[in-house]
C-alpha cells in the first residue's frame, strides 16, 4: 500500500467530521489551563483527566502522567508497528498563557468564539489548534486502519507557558519511555501562509551575567565628581564597545568563528517572501546589523550579541547624587551554524575585558554555562523529505527550507538529551497574536493541518530507525 | 572697646567652665532625635523642648518653633545690637542620621563616650557638637556681657538628615523673621586638623532624567537579534560619548563655558595639603578626569558629568532574552563657578541629542529645573575677613581658601530665596565617621570652638550691614 493510500481514507473522515474536530478544539479551549498561576491548578488537572480519557478511548495505549515535580506531562503511546518502522515523539503541550489582561479581549478568552475566518481563544493558536489536529490524526488512523503508521509517543507538556522549570526531570526520570528516533512538534508553526515552508534550524544561544567595578564603595558625586571613574560610564565604554555605530559586531574574535554565510543559505533564506520594511515598522524599530545582509540573514544565518539588561546607581524617583561603584548587565549571544558556544562566550568576555580600564576590574557569573549551539536538520533528513513531499503534494508549491533566529528550547534539550532531531510542525500562524489579548487560529488551518498531518506519518513509515540514525548524525547532534 | 577686648572673658569663663559645656553636648547626644524615621517623633518633640528651654534659660528672645509641615526648626533671636550692627543667622541642626546597623558600633550610639580624644556618639561630628560651641558661645556673651556684639537669629534645622523636605515652605513663611546680612553655619566643617580653611565657595548642580528608545516595544532576541538596535547599546554609546578614554569630559559646549583655572586659584588649592594617593586608595578607586589639573582642581574648579543611575531591560535573577526597547538614565553636572545652570544643562541635553542614532528618540523629563550655580564668596567678603582674623590669631597660620566640590543645599537655598552668603564654620573634621557607625567628634575640637566662635562675632561686630549688602553683590548673589 503506498502512503497516500495509507493516509487518503483518514484524511477524508477528517475532513468529513470537520464540525466534531472543531468542537473538540472548542472544548480543549473551554480548560483555564494556566500553568503559571497556582490559582488554575485545578483547572490544570482537569484538562490532564480530560485528554488522558480522550486518549484511551481512541485507543492509546500506556496512558500516564509523567511526573517531574510540577505539572505533569501527559503521555500515551502506540508501538505496536514493530521495531522496524520509526517510533516517532510528538509534542504538544497543554499548557496556555494567562489571559490578563482580560479587559483587553473582544471575546472571552476561555470562550472560543468563531468571528469570519477565526476561532478566538487563549491558546487557540499556542497550541491547542495543532495539538488537536495531531491528536485527531492518530484518532482517525486508529479508527480507520486500526493502527498508525509509525509508532508514536505522544507527549503533551504542561508547563511550556511557564519556562519548562520541570521538564528536565521528566527526560531524565522518564528517558527509557522517552527514546525515540527524531521528535515531530505541534509547537512552532509555519512561517507564511501563502509560502510553504519547513524548518530546518535555529540560532544557538550562549550568554552570561557580568559586573564591571569601578571603587570600592559609592561615593558622592560632589566630593569625587570628575576625579574617580564612574562604573556606569565604564560599562557604557564597554558596552558600546561591542557594536560598530551601524550596528554590526565588532567583537573581531566573534565574527572570527561565524561561518561565513553560503551562496546556498542565501539562496533559501531569500526564497521566503519578507517584508523588511513591514517588519521593522510592526516594532518601530530602526533596522540596523551586519552590512551586506538581508534581515532575514542577519537573523538566521549570523550571530547576535544583545544586551538584555543593564543597571547600576540610583534607579528610584527623583535624584541621588551618587558615582556608582559597580554596575551590572546581562548578555546573551545567539549563535549561527557551526559556532561553538563556549568559544563565542569566552570571545565576547574577552573583548569586554580587553575595553576595560586599567584599575577597573570586571567580573563574569559563570552559573549558567555554555549554552546551546544552532540547530540543524540535514536536508536529506526523513523528517524534512517526508515534510516536503507532503507539503508539495498538498499545496503544489516547492516548500521554502527556513532557519529560526531564535534558539527553541524544547528542541534544543531534547536534542542534547535524548539525541533527537525535531521537524516543526505546527499549523499556526505569526499573525495569530500568540501570549497577547485576542489570540485565535486561522479555521483554515485546520483543514489544511487534517490533510498534512496524516500525510506526514503516512510518509514518514517509508523510513527506517536506521535512516533516522544516519541522518541524525549528518545533522550534527550526537545520538 | 576692641573686639578680642569683648571676645576676651566669654572665652576665658568658656574655656574655664569647658567640663559644662560637654555635659551639655553629651545631654544634647543623647536625644534619640532621628529625623527621618518617625518613630522617633517623640524624641524630636523632647529634643525641640529641650533646646527651647535651654535658649529661654541664657536669654535669647523670641524663642519658637518655625513649623513648615514637617519637623519645626528651632528659632531665637537676640537683635538688641541696633540696626547699625550686622544681624547674622547662625545656622544648625538638632535632628540626626539613624544609628542602625547598630550592631557595628564599638559604644552606644546615643550615649555619649569619650575615648582618648575622641567623643562617640551618633551626632557628635553632624552637628551637635558645633552647634553647643555656637550656642554657648551666645549663652557666655549674654552672661558676661548682658549681650551679644550682633545682632543673631539662631536656627536649628530639624530635617538635615532627611533632606530639608519642609525647609522651602519654613523660609517662605518665616522670610520677614528670618530676613538677616549674613549666615554662619555651624554645619560644613574644617579641612584639615593642621591647616586653618575658609570655605569661599562650592560647585553648582544641574541634573535630569533621561529615556532613549529604539522601538515601540520590547522584542524576543531570538527573533530580531541583530536587525535592530537594542536601547541598551544606544544608552551605551550616547552615555560613553560624554567622556574620553582619560574621564575627561567630552562635551565642548559645556567645556566651552567653564572659566579657565585662574592662577591665584591653583594657587589656593595648592595651599591645602592633600595626599592624592590616599584620597583614591581611600575609596579603592582609580583616578580619572582632566588632564593638567589635580584632583582637588579637578574637583572644585572644574564641571564634572556623572551618570548617577541607568537601568534599562531585565535585572532580575536568570535570564530573559529580551531586546529592551527603552533605557533609562540620571545625569547630575558639577558646575565650576561661573557657569549658567540652564545653559550647562542645555549643552548635556543637546551632546546627548546628537549622539543618537538616526531613528532613536531621546526624551527628557524636565521636572528638576535648572539647578544651581556655583556659591562662592568674595574673597574680602566680611565673613571671610572676619574668619581670616580670628584663625589667623588663633592658629598662627594664614588661613587656606578652599572650595567644595559639592553643592551645599543648604547654602544654595539660603542664598537663592533670602540673598544670604554663608560662612561654614563649623569644627568637625573629615575622618568623623559622619553618616556611619562610631561617628565621633576630635575632643580638641571643643576648646579650639570655644575660642573660635566668641572671636568671630566680636569680628563681624566691626562691620556695617551696608558692608555685607555690597560684599553680597560682589560674591554674586543678588539679594
Amino acid at each position: 500500500m503506498t502512503c497516500m493510500a495509507t493516509a487518503q481514507p483518514v484524511i477524508d473522515a477528517l475532513l468529513a467530521r470537520q464540525d466534531s474536530v472543531i468542537e473538540r478544539l472548542k472544548t480543549l479551549l473551554r480548560f483555564e489551563s494556566v500553568s503559571t498561576d497556582s490559582a488554575f491548578n485545578p483547572e490544570m488537572q482537569r484538562t490532564r483527566d480530560y485528554l488522558c480519557a480522550w486518549l484511551a478511548g481512541i485507543g492509546m495505549k500506556n496512558v500516564q502522567l509523567l511526573d517531574g515535580g510540577g505539572h505533569p506531562a501527559v503521555y500515551a503511546a502506540w508501538e505496536e508497528v514493530g521495531t522496524d518502522a520509526p517510533t516517532l515523539i510528538i509534542y504538544g503541550h497543554y499548557d496556555v498563557q494567562p489571559a490578563n489582561p482580560v479587559e483587553l479581549w473582544r471575546t472571552p478568552p476561555f470562550e472560543p468564539t468563531i468571528v469570519g475566518d477565526r476561532l478566538y481563544a487563549r491558546g487557540a493558536s499556542d497550541v491547542k489548534g495543532s495539538t488537536v489536529i495531531a491528536i485527531e490524526t492518530l484518532a482517525e488512523y486508529l479508527a480507520v486502519h486500526g493502527g498508525l503508521p509509525v509508532n508514536v509517543k505522544l507527549f503533551l507538556e504542561g508547563e511550556e507557558e511557564s519556562g519548562s522549570p520541570s521538564l528536565g526531570r521528566i527526560i531524565a526520570k522518564y528517558g527509557d519511555l522517552l527514546k525515540a528516533d527524531a521528535m515531530i512538534s505541534a509547537d512552532g508553526g509555519r512561517a507564511s501562509p501563502v509560502t510553504p515552508t519547513i524548518n530546518i534550524g535555529a540560532r544557538g544561544l550562549t550568554g552570561f551575567q557580568f559586573e564591571i567595578r569601578t571603587a570600592a564603595k559609592e561615593v558622592h558625586s560632589g566630593r569625587y565628581g570628575g576625579a574617580i571613574r564612574n562604573a556606569l560610564h565604564e560599562m557604557a565604554r564597554v558596552v558600546a564597545s561591542l557594536h560598530n555605530p551601524d550596528g554590526s559586531i565588532a567583537v573581531d574574535a566573534l565574527r572570527a568563528i561565524a561561518r561565513p554565510v553560503s551562496n546556498a543559505e542565501r539562496t533559501n533564506a531569500a526564497a521566503l517572501p519578507f517584508d523588511e520594511a513591514g517588519f521593522l515598522a510592526e516594532v518601530g524599530a530602526a533596522g540596523a546589523g551586519e552590512p551586506g545582509l538581508t534581515i532575514r540573514e542577519r537573523l538566521t544565518l549570523f550571530p547576535s550579541i544583545d544586551v538584555n539588561g543593564m543597571w547600576g546607581g540610583y534607579t528610584g524617583e527623583g535624584s541621588k547624587t551618587v558615582i556608582p561603584e559597580v554596575a551590572h548587565g546581562k548578555i546573551t549571544v545567539r549563535l549561527s551554524p557551526g559556532m561553538d558556544p563556549g568559544a563565542a562566550q569566552q570571545a565576547v568576555r574577552a573583548h569586554l575585558e580587553a575595553a576595560c580600564s586599567e584599575g577597573v576590574t570586571i567580573r563574569f557569573d559563570d552559573s549558567r554555562g555554555a549554552g546551546s549551539p544552532a540547530s540543524n536538520i540535514a536536508p536529506d533528513h526523513p523528517l524534512v523529505k517526508a515534510a516536503h513531499k507532503v507539503l508539495l503534494a498538498e499545496t503544489g508549491q516547492q516548500p521554502v527550507l527556513v532557519r529560526l533566529g531564535a534558539t527553541v528550547p524544547i528542541t534544543a534539550l531534547f536534542s542534547r538529551k535524548l539525541g533527537l532531531d525535531t521537524l516543526m510542525f505546527g499549523m499556526n500562524l505569526p499573525d495569530e497574536d500568540v501570549h497577547a489579548p485576542n489570540e485565535f487560529f486561522h479555521m483554515e488551518s485546520i483543514p489544511l493541518g487534517l490533510k498534512l498531518w496524516p500525510a506526514l506519518l503516512a510518509e514518514l513509515a517509508a523510513f527506517t530507525p536506521a535512516d533516522f540514525r544516519t541522518a541524525t548524525i549528518r545533522s550534527g547532534v550526537a545520538p
